[in-house]
């Protein structure tokens, strides 16, 4: 019997059954194994996405699974195939957007715009798939989406083994970035208010601190001899990251805006214009940073285990949102939807 | 008989003289020929850099001329030679900003934090010495400097032949770079009040625009078929410029802050992100830029002697500092000095 999950408006979601769709041309459909709740789905929950989504829909895009039909045309994968599915459609971009087609103004997200994954069978074109190797554990494969935020956030940052970075907001993409920063080589200091985030991220071997407990700039000028930190990754979106960003790059350092900002706010640019800061928008990924993500997972160097804090039934996606809602104790929660 | 014009503090300047300065090890004494007035000028007048000028103080740091002494192990230069000056005194810059030491924390800035060159003999640090082409009339050696600033804002904004370009801002700066995007193959859109700028740019081949009488979104979109400039140069240190100018770039374009801001201005961090623009700090030069812009000014093909609309005997300071506060038909200010 297959299983869905169903974002029905005002806060609900309700469980029940969706008919696989089978694939066309270009198209798979693959059996989901995990999917990962994303910050963008409690966007949902909260009704901020209504105009986007239509209910009852299908959402969730950090997808794990295997191939179980492939439509005319599609070459490279065969059934039974590991994929982690990089959730962007983007048929109808245009062909001057060709170079950033991840962001074009006609990309549809799936799990936003399209169905998700929180389904059994879950039919995409087939070039969102990436394969996974055999050694990477499915529920490990549901991580690679946000994974791939972090890398495309790294990369976009030009972190540089040797660096030190601060990243303003220790949730899960926050921590992400953290670990793909680590694994290049650079040193982290994160700030974050949450008292178990902060210490999950001292237990991953970064430096740690609550702004409201400790002053964020004389921290980051002691730990860099008075310089500036290389690259703050402002991934709050808040009118208080906005006005700290600035305050700790060194001279010509960069700002990647990470943070989804929900208002203009004020930003300190004499002080780009008089230290040449660069700041970088970067959004979701491209291909290569979905490879390069896999790439990590696999090298199992990534506490990836300590990330996952819940597991939960596709059945309990309600109470799932909610507790992630609550805030607490968690970081990561995995949706379990047919892992064979 | 030395001239020498001096800042006294509260908006008054004096004529008088000055003793040359026997250059030291290392240093250059050029006679100074025309120097440019820059808005900077205009800062220190107004009193906004009281804090930075030792009064009374020579000012001036748009300056070409001869050199007419050498201290002791300058190589490179003879007697005679036509120079231009690149006013950043580096000498306290720590080895850790090596690269970027036209930035650096302990610059000095000559002809602000130290005396500058509205007088017949200037000594300055040999290093700062750029040789100009004996084909280059002195007096557009003057421009060499605030081109330098051009030059570096445009090689930061990293503007390309064949894209699309807007400068909020028509002043000397503005145009400038208006004329070095131009010099690479880009199409120029100029943001300006000043009527009577409005009308330099259009004569430059430059499309202009009053923002109070033209929507300029909209203006710029039809412009660019409805996907929005390459590169988008802040020069006017605005809050309505901050506003504007994440409103302007195409996916992945980049905004370069060149005008100095006075207070933190709302930014819509959300577009940035979404859209994934870059947004870079670009403050004076670096020595490439002056070659650079040597080489330009030499070339024959930017319409230097438009940009300068009057040239005054240092006598003048005082009333050419006070019609370029008033404005209108004015572009760049000229002093003559001591052109030999």
């Amino acid at each position: 019997m297959t299983k869905a999950a169903f974002y029905q408006g005002n806060r609900q979601f309700s469980f029940g059954h969706a008919e696989p769709v089978p694939p066309g041309a270009g198209e798979a459909q693959i059996r989901v194994a995990y999917g990962g709740i994303c910050g963008t789905d409690l966007h949902i929950y909260h009704g901020n996405m209504d105009r986007r989504v239509s209910v009852p829909q299908v959402i969730g895009h950090e997808i794990s699974g295997t191939v179980s039909a492939l439509g005319d045309g599609v070459e490279g994968f065969q059934l039974g195939d590991a994929v982690a599915v990089m959730p962007l459609d983007t048929d109808r971009c245009l062909e001057r957007d060709a170079d950033y087609s991840h962001i074009c103004e006609h990309l549809k997200f799936m799990g936003i715009d399209t169905p998700g994954g929180f389904q059994s069978y879950w039919t995409v074109p087939a070039y969102t798939l990436h394969r996974l190797p055999p050694a990477l554990p499915l529920v490990y494969g549901a991580l690679v989406e946000p994974l791939a935020v972090a890398c495309h956030d790294v990369r976009m940052g030009q972190v540089r083994a040797g660096e030190t970075i601060a990243i303003l907001g220790g949730g899960p993409i926050g921590t992400l970035i953290g670990m793909v920063s680590q694994s290049i080589g650079a040193q982290v200091i994160v700030s974050e208010i949450n008292p178990y985030r902060l210490e999950f991220a001292r237990s991953l071997g970064m430096d740690a601190v609550n702004p409201r407990e400790t002053d964020l700039v004389s921290y980051v000028m002691d730990k860099t001899a008075g310089r500036g930190v290389d690259v703050v990754f402002e991934v709050t979106g808040s009118a208080a990251g906005a006005e700290m960003m600035t305050k700790l790059p060194r001279i010509r350092g960069r700002i990647v805006i990470v943070g989804i900002a929900t208002a203009p706010a004020p930003v300190d640019l004499f002080r780009c214009f008089w230290r040449e800061l660069n700041l970088q928008g970067a959004r979701v990924y491209e291909h290569q940073d979905f490879d390069r993500a896999i790439e990590l997972a696999s090298g199992g160097k990534l506490a990836l285990d300590r990330i996952i804090t819940q597991v939960r039934p596709v059945e309990q996606l309600q109470e799932a949102i909610e507790m992630l809602e609550k805030g607490g104790d968690v970081m990561k929660i995995l949706i379990e939807v047919d892992p064979a």
